[in-house]
């Protein structure tokens, strides 16, 4: 079924009018694309991954993301402190647990950030998400696709009380009660690095706005992946990507609204 | 008053004929973009953090640039040793304290830098100068718009003995004797993270390559925001931040020359 | 002469029909750059530096690169780890001795990568090659120009036993028996930060999918250098860099095929 519009074009709207700060402790690669997309998406961003700052950094924001894609001893302790402190002051995490499975460090890094901390959101590709909750995933770099269809976000949903986004050709959010399938985006945003990252940032965005709910996900996947639908002219990744920023700079509540595709499970 | 073209078109081509190498220890956020705008400014960048590194890199540099925005432990003991190496070889440092004023450790740190080194130019927007010069300010991440006018870069100026850069709609540039008012720029410039430091990055090349004077660092302030003025074609910020590269790489001494909007306070 | 286009032309398919993951220990420069550059080739890239991480990712990686351009020793550490395991696992191995003589951290890393472990390809610009087979070697941060012809390619090729590619205006490879001079390119890559870690990270794609090979050497280096030749409607080396990614994307075998200029000396 297709859900009402009104809450995308408010949680749009709301993300420009409180242009709220995301605090983001993520990887050197796509950190810049990270940092723009938030300025394009209305928010403000500010990347630290300092113990010495952390603390002070989150207590003036409004959601943090967490993201292990170059992760290492220094900088898994200061997303630990980080993510301590947000819980401390109630600021919503987003945590997106880039190459879950494919290391050992990697997934226990991952599952120990879901253990120890309060999650409000987890988003992660196929590989990723069924490893956190248990299910085998064959994890390839970060370039896994979906295959594994809503139950692996149901499931982790349940077990961890988070907010689930499981992204690949197809998107499945759940909050443990509903779950609902995603069908926006192209394939043009599997042919840049940093498309997950970028979305994990924009959700840090949505969810920093208008509170911790599965609306506030869905809107921020829909958001980007409308944003990437409606790009122009691009004659590859490279333009691609420039215009990528451009198109969700310039997208309005009636793009989300007359677009978003979201079906409820 | 408008002052005479002279200085600045000499000094655009002083940069590009000298090609001076410019050491950058800056933030992992907007490097890329500071060693692009680099080039296209006409300088030659580097970039190192490593305490190993930094002294041989400084010995062949024509200036270093500071720049704290995701600053450790283990960088800022690297920017110690490079501001050191560079006061002790007459190698001027530009240094942008990002951030400082928005927590603890970026204020101690950018303090400690203007305390314990000898700076050339300190370039930063209004929360960060404020800070700095010790009048209260609320520093909000990075964005911070300037509402100080041009006592605080005056007074900072006075202070520390640097030609101090205070950036935001206007710009004011002091060097403790004379004040400047600068009025060249786009509001597109802040929808692009890292504006601030490849700004940072513009003003190693001019001083790198004319010297340390207040006009050098009015030339680099001045060419950048021409640079993003003369921008044509953009559809949003990501098209924005390809074509100021452009636009930087393809400015002439004549459009500094007609553009430039000065006023001697 | 001109050799044949065959090798040349399956050598791209091969990567794009294979996908090889590229293992990337590298600088925080240009990091996304050769992230993006890897897709566009063909391949898949990962990037890390934890030392926890290094090993699992190798092992199932295709290929391995290795860059200095902003080492320091936690990371140097890692390289030596993940270069170890490569060797070990027979996953070959691309160097970038990124400034190696304009330093002596540098150049003792880079002296020490090559002596301790099995390096299947050495791409370097004249200067960092002139430093590594004992020539001196004037270098300036890392924009040396190639001005020593292909002694310092075949003499280095000699030294160590592996390929060996001195890049610059002309290229030269040599594998200690056969020495080859390219002559495709365009200036404009000379004007943007990282094209050199970009062709690093081509090559991991083209020796990950072609097997270790000085044709799998030559392909790579021709297909980037092609694909900068093939950018149309780039007004600077904002636009030139998104293009370039978008042109090796589109780039085809019969490109390849019909503008490949190799000599063999």
């Amino acid at each position: 079924m297709e859900d009402e519009f009104k809450p995308s074009n408010s949680m749009l709207m709301n993300v420009w009018s409180k242009k709220p700060l995301v605090c983001q402790l993520t990887n050197y690669v796509t950190v810049n694309d990270c940092a723009n997309i938030t300025i394009c998406a209305g928010g403000a961003p500010v990347m630290t991954d300092a113990i010495e700052d952390i603390e002070d950094m989150v207590a003036i924001s409004s959601a943090l993301v967490l993201n292990i894609g170059t992760l290492n001893s220094r900088t898994v302790e200061s997303m630990m402190l980080a993510g301590r402190t947000a819980n401390n002051l109630g600021v919503p995490i987003v945590f997106d647990p880039v190459g879950a499975g494919a290391t050992r460090y990697r997934t226990f890094t991952a599952k120990n950030i879901i253990d120890k901390l309060d999650i409000a959101v987890i988003k992660g590709n196929s590989g990723e998400i069924a490893t956190l909750c248990g299910m085998d995933g064959k994890v390839r770099g970060v370039d896994s696709d979906s295959v594994f269809g809503a139950d692996a976000a149901l499931n982790l949903a349940l077990k961890t009380g988070s907010i689930v986004a499981m992204t690949g050709k197809v998107d499945y959010v759940s909050d443990g009660k509903d779950t609902y399938k995603l069908e926006n985006g192209t394939a043009n945003l599997d042919c840049i690095s940093g498309s997950g990252c970028m979305l994990s940032a924009v959700t840090g965005c949505y969810v920093g706005a208008n509170g911790v709910s599965i609306d506030s996900v869905i809107s921020a996947i829909s958001a980007f992946n409308i944003a990437g639908e409606l790009v122009t002219g691009s004659e590859g990744p490279g333009t691609f990507k420039a215009r990528l920023f451009d198109s969700l700079y310039n997208l309005s509540a009636a793009d989300v609204a007359t677009r978003t595709r979201k079906t409820k499970l």
